[in-house]
């Protein structure tokens, strides 16, 4: 049996509307090494580095977020067309950290491991670093359900495999579930966004997180496959009918993360395939790529109108 | 309830002694493209590209694959120092793909949906390639138990958190389980290799595999952290009593997935730290690298003397 996991009584926060840090450990410890973004309490100001960051945007691909960083530098009028961005992790290729004014652009991999490793030490920083009123917003690709190639999904609720909202983990070898429900004050103000831009088709709604790309997602095209089209139809169909319109691979444990961490978060996901109609991404690369651009666009447009600038 | 799953019947073979491939459906396909390795049948020939290749090295970071496939270039006599080894996987940031002579590396990024992916892909390129007698190797770091630091350990079996030695997948929303048992014989001419190097220590023994670094080992210092360092210790002494000497985030589906597919596999990880006594990683930057070096001396004197070179 699982139990639903309680809010821990002993949060630590860094400073009143902050990061909750749920590990009464850290602030006990000599130094803090974020191995994996090779930074450290010891060996960094990490308040002085960071304390001002009041966005965070995570996706999958390193040169996917250095070019983002780009991006919102140029639309904040904080850099140039061409300028070099530094990678703040450099001498680690786990993942790769971008920084412009307040905002931070991280890589995060794929899957739920990957992301929650990326999260884990995230969390830490912001705490260090004594950050508060922080959004993080994961800006991704995949696959759609339901919705013409190129729509951009922000997600209600993440949910597993069996369609339920909720992220399962194991501690110590037991069960134990975080809810996946993300920020209905931040959809809304992203769906504002989306709706000046008017650009490209944008909804909200459930977004299922998976362990695999392949067999975990129905794909007919993997190194193994043990069911018809019948039934992966079926199975997308039922995916559709509890409302799920696009699948990804973080979600779940970046919803239930950012949910027990007091921080604000969304999911905006363009979706590069249609399911019900296709496995394969067979769009041309230029497609994909101009695709990829509208999260961005969308995140870029909340940034500037949340910092005042002429949006 | 879970189901064991059974052998497939239709096997597709691309030739004897070769790659299991359990999908009737991609010898059917017109194109099949390898999104994430940016490769595809109809825009690469896969067989004059990878058709002789005899061993895969695999592990999680590009650079250290990127300098793999320099040193086993040397030792096999291929490739001077400081030669460049270009990106086969270049165009995508997901994976990074070297090869040199007969050996194929790769890395996977971090967790079991990021090494199954590539997997996925990595199996289908085999066989499209027509590879026969195939050997993958997971080259990889981990967290040791009981174990002196820099110390390499030989997957016996890869066990989930509760210490069952099983792959757990969700297919069409339902459990099914694979197995995770390595090669004996693979394991044992691996030992030999270790004891005629005699450089550091190695074991064979089994492998927990988890979904997240922190809570799901037992570390006191993620940014969640429900209990105590007696529960922890309890737990790591209970791994430890199931025959469990490290602690990784791959080995699980990297030998479900070789194993379902009739490739002999191993699992060669150095161990970063006693698990048994710290949590960080704070070993100096010159001794981890040198303890990354161990898996990579030890994969490198196995292949030279597959291949009848002076070890």
């Amino acid at each position: 049996m699982a139990t639903q996991e309680k809010k821990p009584e002993n949060l630590q926060h860094s400073n009143e509307y902050s990061i909750h840090l749920s590990n009464p450990n850290i602030s006990e410890m000599k130094e803090d090494i974020l191995y994996h973004f090779n930074l450290g309490t010891k060996t960094h100001d990490l308040q002085a580095m960071f304390g001002n960051v009041k966005f965070v945007c995570v996706g999958g691909s390193p040169t996917r977020m250095k070019a983002f960083t780009g991006y919102i530098g140029e639309e904040l009028g904080l850099s140039q067309p061409g300028m070099d961005h530094p990678n703040i992790c450099e001498g680690t290729d786990r993942y790769a950290m971008y920084k412009i004014g307040p905002v931070l652009s991280i890589s995060h991999g794929m899957g739920v491991p990957s992301i929650g490793i990326m999260l884990h030490e995230l969390i830490k920083l912001l705490y260090h670093a004594k950050c508060s009123d922080v959004v993080i917003i994961r800006i991704g690709t995949c696959g759609g359900i339901g919705l013409e190639p190129g729509s951009v999904v922000l997600t209600r609720k993440a949910t597993d495999s069996c369609f339920k909202p909720e992220f399962e983990q194991f501690v110590l070898g037991k069960r134990i579930v975080r809810s996946t429900e993300l920020s209905d004050d931040l959809n809304q103000e992203l769906m504002a966004c989306a709706k000046e831009l008017n650009e490209f088709n944008t909804v909200v709604a459930n977004t299922m997180c998976t362990l695999d790309f392949y067999e975990g997602q129905a794909r007919l095209d993997g190194a193994f496959c043990s069911y018809t089209d019948k039934d992966k139809q079926e199975y997308l169909q039922a995916a559709y009918d509890a409302g799920i319109r696009n699948i990804e691979m973080e979600s779940s444990i970046f919803a239930a993360m950012c949910g027990a961490s007091g921080i604000k978060a969304a999911v905006v996901c363009v979706t590069l395939l249609n399911r019900l109609k296709e496995d394969q991404i067979s769009s041309s690369h230029e497609v994909l790529v101009e695709y990829q651009k509208r999260p961005q666009k969308l995140v870029g447009h909340f940034i500037k109108k949340r910092l005042g600038r002429k949006a």
